[in-house]
């Protein structure tokens, strides 16, 4: 997600960090501390403007998620609902998604979404893609044996791309909706851009996916 | 594919020996006999009216193709096919998707090719969906190793099924097209089905996948 830079965001961020982990190299092996219990930790990578990581906070109180996105001013934003929502089980992150495991220990994540990552869909830019082989490496490094991806994106090439990704690096697909809005799926939490192309009769796909 | 009893469909497959394998149990580990020649032999498992089969097989002159259908009926339409395409490089089998191994030595069959295969959507039917594990044990075993199967559908829910069975059953993706006639993928051969359902818009899918 590409938004303008937005004004205060720094200073936005710096003034909650009980949302906001400010020195994240140093919470790497101490997130259970951080979050004050053991519950499991899920992380969104790329969380955008928040909508996603907050709803499923306030629907599974039990869990622990962490929203990381590599831009300030979208990471403001996202803080914005996180203060609205008031609810104990968020942190955010400001950091990029192929330096987790500077920040997290080897299976201290205990699940990983994407959602409606940057397809980069010109061949050159693969590499960029989040579920390109070296993310897919950074994400197996932070999540337990047999941890799982959930990924969901209205770019049919994208998921094409990944579908395959997944599978080539020997993860198993344990769910795969090809018109997610339209399944018998429950508890879907809808990210903004979700909500905006939906709307506009565009399909959603959504996988699982598991090393 | 279900059809009307056909009259005189036995009579019509039987004065065509040429193209129908009458005593296929004989024909187990000598089907490069048969053909004359070492060329590569894919089947379809499920050759409809035969559009398919016989649209690849002049299109690859260099393959071999063997149609399977289990009602005679169907079959007998799909030696109206190839009678007309008079091309040397088709067999037809009529015999059971399951029962495969009777007639085929292991490893014998280099491709296998599944399109619009009976979604059979309810769950207590999931075994008679050929991509179930116990049809893959079948597939398996006949083709080589890292044997491909390439399978299309409209059926969503056969699809995304599909995909999961194949992934947990070990197979790799190779390759996933999630609006077919849309990509640029070429030399796609339509089945009669396909041509009917594609030009009222409906979407085909199609993965390829390796043991």
């Amino acid at each position: 997600m590409r938004v303008r830079n937005r004004k205060g965001a720094t200073e936005l961020l710096e003034a909650n960090p009980q949302y906001v982990v400010l020195k994240p190299e140093e919470a790497k092996g101490k997130w259970k501390e951080i979050f004050g219990n053991d519950h499991p930790i899920h992380i969104e990578v790329g969380s955008g403007k928040g909508a996603f990581i907050t709803g499923m906070a306030k629907q599974n109180p039990e869990i622990n998620y962490i929203g990381i996105d590599i831009q300030k001013s979208v990471l403001s934003y996202a803080l914005d609902k996180v203060l609205e929502a008031d609810v104990p089980n968020i942190k955010l992150l400001w950091v990029d998604g192929d330096s987790l495991t500077n920040y997290f220990e080897d299976g201290e994540i205990d699940q990983l979404y994407l959602n409606f990552s940057d397809p980069w869909p010109k061949k050159r830019h693969e590499k960029r893609r989040l579920t390109y082989k070296s993310f897919l490496d950074t994400f197996k490094q932070i999540l337990p044996e047999h941890g799982e991806i959930h990924f969901k994106t209205d770019n049919r090439g994208l998921f094409e791309y990944s579908l395959v990704s997944f599978s080539q690096y020997g993860m198993t697909l344990t769910g795969v909706w090809l018109d997610l809005h339209a399944s018998d799926y429950e508890g879907n939490v809808m990210t903004e851009y979700e909500q905006k192309f939906s709307s506009k009769g565009q399909v959603i796909y959504r996988v699982e996916a598991r090393f």
